[in-house]
């Protein structure tokens, strides 16, 4: 079906989060959630998208959305074929020197190809995971932009390996409707909280059905080892304890402080050094097993995922939402690492990124890795409120949404509130004395 | 010396050289070489910087720079100490989520820092490369953000590797000022010029003393093996000619590609596919010896160079001076490139890329390799006449500049004329039916 993009509508919305300390950690300790916000407007109906930023730079990652309006408004999009959306989108010659494939520019490209898939899946009258999962596996192959990608895996490869999947594919289904997606909870483990909040949640986490939670790791070693010794004595032996770096250390570095940790039993360690930096995560890996090592919310494009896979750098691949270019290039990378037998445990949390991930890991069940081991998707209790179809989460699980599209939409008294600068909530901030991403004691 | 930033000034400035086909290549059909302009105003005077775009998007870096300003307008800058600005920019935590150190973001960086060390070396009465060879080791140390460097390269590694350079500096600067800065020439080679411009370009080229030249390859072979046949027979045997496929090709392709061509003896083999793909470029490396492999015209940071030297994915390291966060970082790169003794060639082109990279490798010369061997500046004939202080080309060497700060700043009335939308050049183009990008038959 081909619609044509009448116009799009860029917001800069923000919520106030640095005031709580909600999200801090070792590299980023005084977050403003935030998004760039783009309704594609079509015959239609809408489409919904945004990428996620954590405050200043998000006027950014609107002009980036902005500046491919050339290549949408007033040109159609066919809805079934929305690889050659995200290929118009990434091969703009001059626009592509921006990255080419990364940063702000990326982060723009993923919120319209979101959106169109939002809009894809609300026409189709179903959630984007079942969209998905419908798709024939020629079409979910011809999602993806396979430039610099078949020394790794090939068109055909794939092809084979999605039609060697099929048979179970109801089944999967019907599985996931009864019992949901494991989920991991990062809500007891910020930096910015006291220890008896940390052991207060981590109880609560585990009274809730999770079997995984997450601390952020990194700033101060005696205070990780302290924090590290509460979490597993409020949890106990058998439930799961993640560790995040966030970027914070170099490789030697990385390596010392997990082999402290490690007496803990440490599940994974996220992001211990530079998301770019492939070889070091492999040495890492190396010297910390039998400790895991994740990464992905930065990884930018599928170019990197494919060495980090065949570098043998991570156990966990932890995509993002509205890091890569969107859906499509999620898609490769789900492929990617199904080709490695990697487990995909997307990054959430922000704002609307567990309601975008849980689409592609319940893709990811049902039709291509076809797997929930060693799987689980992130959750943070934050920001919910602010959707129109938030998730839900039960005993541990996502449930599977069944409402239209990608569950991307925010309501609109929100978007009114957290317009940046103008909304309500900043304007209230402004009058308090508030600036955002300063006026809280570490 | 401090001085305090009284406010920053951010231009777009566009010059139409689509309509000429200058610049075209294989990804990058028809450029709009731009700039992301801006001024630091002090008390001490002005330092001008400015990243580099091909068009559609130079507005996004524009915004880019912008949204620094709260990190620099009404603070202090020291100018002995160029490293703590630097890493101010590139540690804004909630900036740095549009990265980390990538993208529209980070180029926005590269225009801050060179625009001060531009006013750096004008209050100090040098052109930078003297500049920056004055300093002494620890100084230069000092520039660097070591973070993720240590497990290639430490402080006190470079601070050993640099003082074993001292003894020669001042017969090295001799010499630099008698002969200048080897140089080579893609003016010949561009994807959009007839067979005859290019062969007479060619002969040109060595009549004008330039011992090596570069064709652009990648967009059909039958018409690259003409090209490369008829440029070897325009220069004779003992001129190298590098080729540039500017990303296009895919791993397995780039090397059979490569030996179709190696009858004509190409010198070196560039961008041969994902600017990103660091294991792609170290497993043509080993397919297509000897012809060498260079890269780094779109290598995003230091994270990546590193890797490509550990990787021995390259055989040239081709710096840019403003992709990467400015001179700071160019200074980490040229201590790692040293430390693993491959030679650094910078990428220039473009729109003042040639007046700012001169000053990066005659620094090498004197200060860090200290040696040209196999080392040459890309110089490419466009768009010189908008800059105060030009680049000057004498027997196909940089000839080294003389007057204070980093020969950044332009002309004011080309500043004037080429500013998009509403400069004269565009208001004319517009009359004329002309609009950046869309107006030339490929």
């Amino acid at each position: 079906m081909r619609v044509t993009v009448a116009g799009i509508d860029v917001r800069d919305i923000r919520f106030p989060t640095s005031r709580e300390l909600h999200g801090s950690d070792a590299m980023n300790p005084d977050p403003d959630y935030s998004a760039a916000y783009v309704v594609l407007r079509t015959e239609a109906g809408e489409g919904h998208g945004f990428c996620f930023t954590i405050g200043r730079g998000n006027e950014v990652c609107a002009a980036a959305i902005h500046a491919h309006a050339p290549l949408i408004v007033g040109r159609e999009i066919d809805l079934d074929d929305l690889g050659e959306f995200s290929r118009r989108l990434t091969g703009d010659s001059q626009l592509r020197w921006l990255g080419p494939e990364k940063g702000a520019s990326h982060m723009a490209v993923a919120a319209l190809v979101n959106a169109a898939f939002d809009l894809a899946a609300t026409v189709a009258g179903k959630p984007l995971w079942k969209l998905l999962s419908d798709y024939s596996p020629e079409q979910i192959v011809d999602l993806v932009d396979w430039r610099y990608l078949t020394d790794a895996l090939t068109p055909a490869e794939a092809l084979d390996l999605l039609k060697s999947r099929a048979a179970g594919r109801a089944d999967r289904e019907a599985q996931l409707l009864a019992t949901g997606y494991p989920a991991y909870t990062t809500t007891p483990g910020w930096l910015g909280y006291t220890d008896d909040k940390l052991v207060r949640l981590a109880r609560e986490a585990v009274a809730d059905g999770f079997t995984q939670i997450k601390l952020k790791v990194g700033a101060d070693l005696d205070a990780d080892l302290r924090r590290m010794a509460l979490a597993r004595d409020a949890v106990g032996p058998d439930i799961r304890i993640a560790v995040d770096a966030n970027q914070r250390w170099d490789v030697e570095q990385a390596i010392e402080w997990v082999e402290r940790l490690a007496p803990y039993d440490p599940w994974w360690i996220e992001e211990p050094t530079s998301p770019d930096d492939i070889l070091g995560h492999a040495a890492i890996r190396r010297a910390v097993a039998p400790v895991k090592v994740a990464t992905g919310e930065h990884t930018h494009n599928r170019v990197m995922f494919k060495q980090l896979l065949q570098a043998g750098a991570v156990d966990m691949v932890q995509l993002d939402a509205c890091r890569v270019g969107g859906v499509t290039e999620n898609v490769a990378i789900l492929l990617l690492a199904a080709r490695f037998g990697v487990p995909v445990c997307p990054h959430a949390g922000g704002v609307g990124l567990c309601e975008l991930v849980q689409h592609l890991s319940m893709f990811d069940y049902v039709a291509v890795s076809g797997s929930v081991e060693n799987r689980v998707i992130e959750y943070v209790d934050h920001l919910h409120e602010h959707f129109a179809d938030p998730v839900r989460i039960v005993d541990g699980h996502y449930v599977a949404p069944t409402a239209p599209g990608m569950s991307a939409r925010m309501l609109p008294e929100s978007l009114a509130a957290y317009s940046y600068p103008d909304g309500a909530a900043w304007r209230t901030g402004a009058a308090d004395g508030f600036a955002p991403g300063d006026e809280v004691a570490r």
